[in-house]
């Protein structure tokens, strides 16, 4: 690696050039609280996500990467290196949010991604390899749960068929919006699902208090928590709620009220790591003077350690049965992803960066869950934190600030630069 | 009253007309489950509700009778009287379904009032009163919620303007679906809003297990127990499913979860009279791994005791309140109903039907909620049951038995005659 070059290329990030990309891709899909936050809500394979990824693609041509789109609608800017045969150093993140989300998650790792191209093209940069940037699709599973299909199905954790019918509140196919998407972007070059990138990197919004509270700059991620996402569909039987006795009642509701607590009583933790979300229900018929026959609520399940997330996890299914009292329940394991260790390389990387840089790092892992989870059995694979305020992402009230951005996007340049050799 | 009258048109009831009736109503909205049985969804001032009205319209202009519809688009069929200008003999219940409802529940009693008109007709008998069937305009409640509207608006309970704002799930106004209703019926004579009727009496299927469990053939319905319906919406604030801390989070699920707990307690009723249902729970955003930021649930609460009404009804914001522990919540009680009582001269008349039939009758409560208990400050009021299977009703495996519905119909004919006198 020439050591003057990562300097030149770094001092080229413009901390004000990504801000006003990020707020310019905060204004498809966004929205105005009451409070004055500044949300967004873009799902995937949509009307805006395709608004969206225009606007990049037209930043990105203008950089000088070219664009190519692949069977899984993952989206492609490559910055071409001068040995066009080795494997690329692959970044990039998501650009879809959640449906009551905010300005930064996902779509800042793809924005930072874009600035590294930017400051390798301002200061004549050229690495040994090829850098690309992806869009990965639907990460959020906002509209198609779970999330991270794009990155899934790249990597062939799972096959792309796998998704094929999961359908969204309207009832549309994952397949069918993937096939709405290519037909608009029938224009942009179509390239084969999947490559064995050399190394993968993520920047992103840490989503949770740590750097923030510790005055720290730069999070370098070791690893991410396994996660377990469980639909719990409750059975009774519909009632006149005006007639019916309550003791020959089979009402789905006060199951899934029983269900839920002890639930809570599973996943008691003083030590405040493990994470669990009941965080959507449903009724049905759903009307207030009808005893409800079905209740559907998701489980959302989380823990760094592999032991609690397997027991625990495991343990779901029994706890559920044995809190019915009038009802049956089925327990659908619908997505399981074990805790993941990132290994030395990137995240040396990215320390190195950092270090370079004078900025304040620490390690940590990821609470949340993220594409680069899939890219690790398949390359080495790391990941950037910048600070978000209060940790709170996945809501309007989400931010980080311009120079946190930056930062993030220095660091990403140059540990780009130190895997893709120059 | 002709002693001689009332049994020809008695006699005159047609159990076979009135159950190929009953089926060929249950087609309109009609549905098959995976268990075979047959249910009804048919929401009020929709084109299936049109389709319905015109079938009986049909029906009543070929016996004779004469229609109208007031500006509540509730429905009447006129059989008149050989003084017309006394008030007449109401009869009639409702027409539309809850959303996975049964065959029976509202149109029974509009269809028993029908054949009350055909069994005068064919028996030529024309009583002093006129006789009038009416179908209410949404007692379910099922699509604009509360229900009852159209009696309510007949009895000036409540103007009708007050429910000009409710909205379906699909943010249709009440209004605006009324104004649809009368444009797609603007054929049909028009009649004011309201009128002081000589009586009311409604059939209608118990919805309760009582007379097929004792074996009765007839219920005659004392009054009607009160109700309370409320809204309770519980607001927290949107996380990371994957990195808030639970401690830190204010999840609106948990916190309803705990609310519901407490009123289960509240609500708790040894002799198993209370009955206290939650029959809807909507979560936003209602994704999986997004903590809640919002809650709504549904409470219908009733008993046939004023005091319990008042006294358990009152409590429950408090309840409510108390059982929080990061959210907020508010509680809004969107209806109201005391307990009613019919006195004596409707059900009387019932009674005396029954027993100049020889059918097994019983005095008793209704457990269920229906458009009589408007009627009750206006005229002297009372209701016709039937035993019902297990007394399930708002379900489709709800059924009354053909001989059961032709009991009603005989004696609502001959409870009606006695009323309108000859």
């Amino acid at each position: 690696m020439d050591g003057g070059t990562a300097p030149n290329a770094v001092a080229a990030v413009s901390e004000g050039r990504l801000w006003d990309r990020l707020m310019a891709m905060a204004r498809i899909g966004g929205f105005t609280t009451e409070e004055g936050d500044q949300g967004v809500n873009r799902p995937c394979l949509s009307a805006l996500d395709r608004e969206a990824r225009r606007l990049l693609i037209g930043w990105a041509q203008a950089a000088g990467a070219s664009v190519s789109v692949d069977p899984a609608a993952n989206l492609f800017l490559r910055w071409e290196g001068t040995d066009p045969s080795l494997p690329p150093v692959l970044t990039g993140s998501h650009m879809d949010s959640q449906p009551h989300g905010g300005r930064f998650d996902g779509i800042y790792g793809v924005l930072a991604g874009l600035e590294a191209i930017e400051a390798l093209a301002a200061a004549g940069v050229r690495p040994k390899r090829a850098i690309e940037v992806v869009a990965w699709t639907n990460e959020e599973g906002g509209r198609f749960a779970p999330g991270c299909t794009g990155s899934m199905s790249f990597t062939g954790f799972k096959p792309m068929s796998a998704f094929d019918d999961i359908t969204d509140v309207e009832g549309i196919r994952y397949a069918d919006a993937l096939a709405e998407q290519h037909a608009e972007e029938a224009d942009l070059p179509r390239r084969p699902l999947g490559y064995r990138p050399h190394a993968f990197i993520e920047a992103h919004i840490e989503q949770g208090p740590r750097l923030e509270a510790e005055g720290q700059e730069i999070g370098v991620v070791t690893g991410i928590q396994g996660s377990r996402w469980f639909t719990v569909t409750v059975e009774g039987r519909t009632d006149h709620a005006g007639t019916a006795p309550l003791s020959l009642r089979r009402d789905a509701v006060q199951d899934a009220v029983r269900a839920i607590a002890a639930l809570n009583v599973l996943m008691h933790d003083p030590s405040d790591v493990l994470r669990f979300t009941v965080g959507s229900i449903t009724t049905e018929p759903g009307t207030s003077n009808t005893v409800a026959r079905k209740v559907v609520f998701t489980i959302d399940f989380r823990h760094p350690d592999e032991g609690v997330v397997r027991a625990r996890g495991d343990a779901i299914p029994g706890v559920v049965q044995a809190a019915l009292k009038t009802c049956t329940a089925r327990v659908h394991e619908r997505f399981t992803a074990m805790p993941v260790d990132f290994g030395p390389t990137v995240p040396e990387a990215v320390a190195r960066a950092a270090a370079a840089q004078g900025l304040k790092a620490i390690r940590l892992p990821s609470g949340a869950f993220h594409d680069a989870q899939f890219l690790v059995p398949v390359c080495p694979t790391g990941m950037i934190f910048i600070p978000c305020r209060a940790g709170v992402s996945h809501h309007p009230s989400e931010y980080a600030e311009p120079v946190a951005c930056a930062n993030g996007a220095r660091v990403l340049t140059q540990a780009l630069l130190d895997l893709a050799g120059t």
